[in-house]
């Protein structure tokens, strides 16, 4: 085991890897929340100019893709990867986006903790010598995963007060071996959890403790502390997940002062009614490849950890009585190295 | 861009990792096959003891990664990551088979191409400095797969000359840091490439452009040629994808003397009449942790190039009109560093 390799799950980069350029891409629900003005694209049509939401979400990851590289200069033959998955079925919305690019790729399945994932793999791929630039993005869309998860949009299923709102949107992060930052800095790498949670309308209570134990690794892998950081934020735990994490912290007498959640950040919730909050790959993507890094590079803060986490069951497990496993994946992203 | 990378999709390790010990399970039909004996465990009850074919597949995993753990003399808690996918929605065949190893965890999705991607990522990361040990995994189930892909299989539906039989088998490869080998000395990491198939009975011709495509960039990056490897096996092009492949380097005037797919070797195809060869990610994935492993560390042969293909579609792209998108990663295997 080589030294940059902290504890058992946490890298520490040696020469941290450089964000490049960012850029997100909304629907209408993300164009009237709070944070619409950081969004590159928003589309009032939830199509996206296609036939089904299925290939609107695969052009939304195409057109997040092709807006990067635009604000970093490039073309896609100077990306040496391209890393994505998403919640659909076979994970078509990222195979049928970035088919046309024609830059190797590899596919992932995070659940909603895929932007984690992909950035970890991407600094991860550039830091060991194997890549110059690497594109690490994912996507959701709120009629897609409603169709597939639990029922067709146009049935108007009743939803629960623990229910979130799949987030119409898609992020992507261009990393690079030498920047001028921001940088990441660390990653850790989380294991499966799972407590048991069997509700599928209660996805935060089932990630909750997947993002305990990733965070709780990434402190104790880094010897620091919640307080050291100027913003510690999940994916899309929502209302209830977000409490949760803080019961944990708190019994370990560990004060998270900065905590916060992008499934609490994306929408108004007191005008839009999301109940517990956003959720889906799109919601932790858009909103750091907006938000996050926008106020990163404008000194707000100056150092995050991100740390998004992913429920890994399927409308078959659910069905099968199978309780609901979670990931959490953390990228500590600095101004500095 | 650093030296190890030739030219754009390939990387020869500076140190290559070393396969520390493989593991395999097979089903019913692969214990009447002719690579019988190369299987670690055989079991003919297709629920492997569970209630439902997932949970089956699942208990092949749980299986097959416990079974190389014994061999290699390690425990769970020895390895830094497990890297692995599968066919089934959300890869609930992996998130629930390895939730238990509390072992950091990078999930994928790549179809039928999951052994080599997982096998890649593995290498690099441990080739990066990142790791000491990894293990790469993937399954199929014909039952699971029937089911979604196709119809539940008590159903009886008729299948086309051109259909593969989806392996109920899984495979998984631990990679170590510095061992006696057999090693994987380069990876290549592929392209999505879609020429507009739309047949998703006939996938060996979806996935064979991708094949051809990354194997022309293998030799092109290492600046070798088919006859310089005793053995060039693809995953599951089966009878059909197999020949296009042929054809394809035919036509660039590049002999393929010793070309091999796993599709065509796991199943007696006179007696067991599997119409165009096996196919599922646990069809690559337990012939290389079996037969070809076995082979090549007996000495049998001494280079290996390894290079699975998967189809990225689902039912519903293709119920969307959608032509089916292949992806192929190439995993170079040798005796010697």
């Amino acid at each position: 085991m080589k030294q940059k390799h902290l504890g058992r799950q946490t890298v520490a980069f040696a020469h941290p890897p450089s964000i490049l350029s960012f850029a997100n891409i909304g629907g209408k629900f993300e164009s009237r929340g709070p944070l619409a003005s950081y969004f590159d694209t928003l589309n009032n049509d939830s199509f996206f100019g296609e036939k089904t939401w299925e290939k609107a979400e695969s052009a939304m990851q195409k057109s997040v893709l092709n807006c990067a590289l635009e604000k970093a200069g490039l073309t896609a033959a100077d990306l040496d990867y391209i890393l994505a998955g998403d919640l659909l079925n076979q994970c078509i919305g990222s195979s049928f986006g970035l088919r046309d690019f024609k830059v190797p790729f590899y596919g992932l399945y995070g659940a909603c903790s895929t932007m984690g994932e992909s950035l970890s793999l991407a600094a991860l791929l550039i830091d060991g010598g194997f890549a110059d630039k690497v594109a690490a993005m994912t996507s959701s869309h709120f009629c897609t995963a409603e169709r597939q998860y639990r029922m067709p949009v146009p049935y108007g299923n009743q939803r629960t007060p623990t229910a979130q709102w799949t987030a119409t949107a898609a992020g992507c992060t261009i990393l690079e071996a030498d920047g001028s930052g921001p940088y990441v800095t660390h990653v850790t790498c989380g294991k499966i959890v799972d407590k048991g949670i069997t509700d599928a309308n209660n996805m935060g209570a089932a990630m909750a403790p997947a993002a305990y134990d990733t965070l709780s690794a990434f402190f104790q892998d880094t010897g620091t502390k919640p307080a050291d950081y100027d913003l510690v934020i999940t994916g899309d735990l929502g209302e209830l997940g977000h409490a949760i994490v803080r019961d944990f912290f708190s019994k370990d007498g560990v004060e998270l002062p900065n905590f916060q959640d992008c499934g609490l950040l994306l929408y108004n919730r007191e005008d839009q009614d999301m109940h517990a909050g956003a959720s889906g790959c799109g919601c932790s993507a858009s909103v750091l490849n907006g938000y996050l890094l926008t106020e990163l590079k404008k000194g707000r803060w100056k150092k995050i950890l991100f740390a998004p986490t992913g429920a890994l069951l399927s409308p078959t497990s659910s069905f099968q009585g199978e309780s609901i496993p979670g990931i959490c994946h953390a990228v500590c992203l600095s101004a500095e190295t």
